[in-house]
C-alpha cells in the first residue's frame, strides 16, 4: 500500500514525469461530484492527474479531498495571464462552466492545441471553431452529458441499428427529465426540486421551440410551451407530460433523418407541472430582460402582485386570467412554493426571473437526503418491409444522495468516459462535434451500463 | 412674380448666398409628404433651401416636385464618402429614416456640429450622446412627432398649468392611435390599416410593458398585452381600447411626477381589434427571432397551421386554445385578413413576422381615397386645495387622403415646426431632449393649433 501510494504520489506530481496525462476540469460546483471521483478513480488506475480548477479554490479543494492524483487549483477563465498555461499543461479540458464561456474555452484550447469536452449544446459561436479545430485536428466534443448527450447517444444506437436492418425512420420523439424520486419531499406539488442550474430552469423554454409533425414544420412559442404537452407513458414508471425543446429540425441533418415525419426532442415533467408553470410565464415572471423596480423591499406577494392588476385579491385575478381553479392543482403548488405570503424576497435587485428563482431556490433546494431521478424516453415509428413498427426506449436514473445525484452522474460519467477515451487514443474525430457516431456512443454507452445507466427496450 | 422667383432659384441654390438657411430631411418616404410641403412652403417665405434626401432618388424628387427651394439628393447614411458632406452643408438635419439609424445620424451630426431632429424614442445608444451635445452646444431633439411628441408636449402644457395653479398631480393616464375613419373601409372589421411604419405595428408590445398603478410598479408581459386593456371613452366620437406602451416608468421623471400614483402610456385601438390581435400574438406570429422553412411555397392558412398542432381544422384549434367563438369577432377578423385562405403569401424567405406583415399589408395598405384618423386622449387627476379634480384632455385629426395622412400631418408638422424655430434661434436646449419644456411645447401647440391640431378639455 505504502508503494502504491508513493507511485501515485510521483506519477501524478513530479515534474518529471509529464508522459503521464493530466485532465484538467474547469468548474467545481456540486454538479461536478460524479465526474471528478470518476476520473480520480480512473487516474489510480492509469496514473493519470487531475487537476480540478474553479474560481473557488475550497470547492475545488472539496471535490479533490487530498486525492493523491487530484490538484486543486484556483482558476479564472478570464486571467488572460494564467489561464492559457494552465490549458496548456493539460492533455485533455472538460468545462463545466456555464455554456456561454465555452467559446472562450474553446478558443484557449485551440491556441494550445488541446481537446474540449462539454455537456453543453453546440452554440453559433461554437460552430466557428470548427475549421480551425480539424485543421489542428482538435476535438471539440460538446452536448456529451444527458441531455444533450446520453439522449443523442441512445438514440441514435437505435436508429442505426433500425436501418442496418433496412428500417425506414419516419417518427423520432424523445423527451428527457430531470425530477425526483418518489419517496423524496412528497409533500411537493410539483414532484420537482432545482437538481442542475436552476436559472437555466426558470429560463426555460424562452424562444420559440421548433420541430417536424406529421411532415409539417411546427413552431411553438414560449407562450404556448407549456400549454401544448405531451403525454408521454413509462412502463412501470408512469405517465409524464413533455413540452418540446429548442431547435429540434437542426437535429434531421445530425440523426441523418432527410425523410422524417415526425421529430421533436423535449423535456419530461411530472403531470400537473407544464400548467402551473404556465402561469408563471403568462404573469411574465421568468422574464430576465430588466430589473424591478424596489426588489429590496418586495414581498413574495408583492413580486406576483407586480404582473397582475390588483383589481381582485391575487388568487381570484390569476384564476380569471388564466381559467384556473381556486382549489386547482395550479394554485396548490403556487401557494406551496410561497408565491403568496407576505415573506420578503431577501434580494437587493434583480430581473423576474432572478428575483423567481430566489423564491423557488427556497422550497427546491435539494435537502439532505434528497434523491433526484432521471427520465428519457424515447419512441421511434419505422416502415420495414412495408410494415409499421415501434420502438420505445426508456431510461430511469435515481440519485445517491443531494450530491451524488443521477443527474451529477448522467452529465457527469459521459463526459469521463470520454475523456478516458480520448486520453486512450481511441477517439479520431476532430473538429466541433456531438456524439452521434458509433466511435462515441457504443464505448460511452457500454461504460455507462456498468454503472447501471442502460435503456430498456419495449416493441411494438 | 418674375422677380420672385428669382429671388427664390438665387437663394435657394446660389452657393455665394450661404447665410441662408439649409434644412436637410433625411428620408422621403409617403410619411415625409406632409413635413416637405410645410418646409417648403416656409422656405418661400424665409428663403431657405430644403435638402430632401433618401437611397431612392426618385422618391425624393417626387417630394420635392421641381419646388425651386427643394433639391432632391440620392442619399445613404451608411456612405461614409458622401454623408458627411451633406450634413455639413446642412443647418438643421431631419432624419425620418428607421429609428435604429439616428445614433449614426447623430454621430455624423455632432462631428459637423448640426443639431438633428427626429420623432423616435430616445434609445439608450443615443443618451450616450448627451455629454458631447451638450459640450458643442448642439440641440438633438428627439420623440418630436406625434406619439411621442404632441402627446408630450400637450401633456405638459396641462400639467404644468396645474402645478402653477397650486394643483398636486396624482394621476396621468395617456393614449394614442392612429386608426382609420369611418367612412374608409366601411367592411374591415378590425377598423385598422397601416398609416405608418407596417413592422412596427406587427412588432408593438414586444417587451414588457412598465408604468405604475395605484402607487405600484406594474409590469405586463407581451403574452398578456392585448388582454389587458384600458376602455377610453373619447366624447363625441366613442369608446375604445387601449394597451400600455413599453416604459411609461422612465417618464416619471421627465414629467417630474416624483409622487404620482398612476401613470401610464398606451396606444389606442377600436374596439374589437386587440382580442382578435392577441390571437397572432399567442400563436407566435409576430416572431422576429427566427426565419421559418419552406415560406416560398407557403399559404397564408399554412403560415397559420405553423402554428397550430394540427390536430383539429384550424379555426375550431384556434377556438379551443384562445376561448374564442367560432362566428365572434376574433375570427371574423381574422378570416377578413385573409388568414385562412389558400393565397400563396408571395415572399421567398422570411421571419413569422415578416410574413405576416405581408399577409396583412395586402388587406391594410391605403388605397386611394382612404382617410386615416388620430386619437389622442389624456386624463389628469389631481388635488386641488384638498379636492379631487379630473381633466381630460383630447385630440382627432383626419387625413385628407391615402399620402397626404393625419399621420404624416401630426407627425411632420411638429418636426417642421421645430426646425423652423430653431432655424430662427428660438431654441436655446443642448444635448439630447425631448419636447417637454415651455420652449417647446408652447410655440409648437399654438403653430398647431393653426392647423387645425389642438386639444379640447373637459374638466371634472
Amino acid at each position: 500500500m505504502k508503494l502504491y501510494l508513493y507511485f501515485l504520489l510521483n506519477c501524478c506530481f513530479s515534474d518529471s514525469m509529464r508522459m503521464h496525462k493530466n485532465i484538467l476540469v474547469l468548474g467545481a460546483g456540486r454538479s461536478a461530484s460524479v465526474l471528478i471521483s470518476y476520473l480520480l478513480k480512473q487516474a489510480e488506475q492509469y496514473a493519470w492527474k487531475i487537476t480540478v480548477a474553479d474560481v473557488a479554490l475550497q470547492q475545488a479543494q472539496a471535490q479533490v479531498s487530498n486525492h493523491p492524483c487530484g490538484e486543486a487549483l484556483l482558476f479564472s477563465i478570464h486571467d488572460a495571464t494564467n489561464a492559457p498555461g494552465v490549458i496548456a499543461q493539460a492533455d485533455v479540458v472538460i468545462s463545466l462552466l456555464p455554456a456561454h464561456l465555452h467559446p472562450l474555452v474553446a478558443s484557449l484550447c485551440l491556441t494550445a492545441g488541446k481537446p474540449l469536452l462539454t455537456a453543453s449544446y453546440v452554440s453559433d459561436e461554437m460552430k466557428l471553431f470548427d475549421t480551425e479545430a480539424r485543421q489542428k485536428n482538435i476535438l471539440l466534443l460538446n452536448e456529451c452529458g444527458l441531455d444533450p448527450g446520453i439522449d443523442h447517444m441512445s438514440a441514435m444506437q437505435v436508429m442505426d441499428r433500425i436501418r442496418q436492418a433496412g428500417g425506414e425512420l419516419t417518427s423520432f420523439e424523445s423527451f428527457t427529465g430531470g425530477l425526483i424520486a418518489p419517496e423524496t419531499d412528497p409533500l411537493n406539488p410539483w414532484r420537482y426540486k432545482f437538481t442542475w442550474n436552476p436559472r437555466n430552469v426558470v429560463m426555460a423554454g424562452q424562444g420559440t421551440a421548433k420541430f417536424i409533425q406529421d411532415n409539417h414544420f411546427k413552431y411553438v412559442p414560449y407562450q404556448q410551451l407549456f400549454l401544448r404537452t405531451t403525454p408521454v407513458h413509462v412502463p412501470g414508471f408512469g405517465d409524464y407530460e413533455g413540452y418540446a425543446n429548442r431547435d429540434s429540425l437542426k437535429y434531421q441533418r445530425t440523426y441523418q433523418l432527410e425523410n422524417i415525419q415526425t421529430l421533436v426532442r423535449g423535456t419530461l415533467r411530472n403531470k400537473g407541472f407544464c400548467s402551473a408553470w404556465n402561469v408563471l410565464v403568462q404573469l411574465g415572471c421568468c422574464d430576465d430582460s430588466y430589473k424591478m423596480e424596489n426588489v429590496n423591499t418586495m414581498t413574495h406577494a408583492g413580486f406576483v402582485q407586480s404582473f397582475l392588476s390588483g383589481l381582485h385579491p391575487a388568487v381570484e385575478e390569476i384564476c380569471q386570467r388564466f381559467q384556473v381553479l381556486p382549489d386547482g392543482e395550479e394554485i396548490k403548488r403556487l401557494v406551496w412554493s410561497g408565491l403568496f405570503s407576505e415573506e420578503p424576497v431577501g434580494l437587493d435587485a434583480g430581473t423576474p426571473a432572478q428575483v423567481l428563482e430566489h423564491i423557488l431556490n427556497k422550497r427546491w433546494r435539494l435537502s439532505p437526503g434528497d434523491k433526484d431521478f432521471i427520465v428519457m424516453w424515447h419512441r421511434f415509428k419505422y416502415l420495414q418491409k412495408g410494415k409499421v413498427k415501434q420502438v420505445e426506449a426508456y431510461l430511469t436514473a435515481t440519485g445517491s444522495n443531494e450530491v451524488q445525484t443521477a443527474m451529477a452522474q448522467t452529465v457527469g460519467l459521459p463526459l469521463g468516459i470520454a475523456a478516458k477515451l480520448l486520453v486512450q487514443g481511441k477517439l479520431k474525430a476532430t473538429g466541433v462535434v456531438i456524439p452521434v457516431t458509433p466511435e462515441f456512443y457504443e464505448p460511452i454507452l457500454a461504460e455507462l451500463a456498468t454503472f447501471g445507466i442502460a435503456l430498456k427496450e419495449t416493441e411494438a
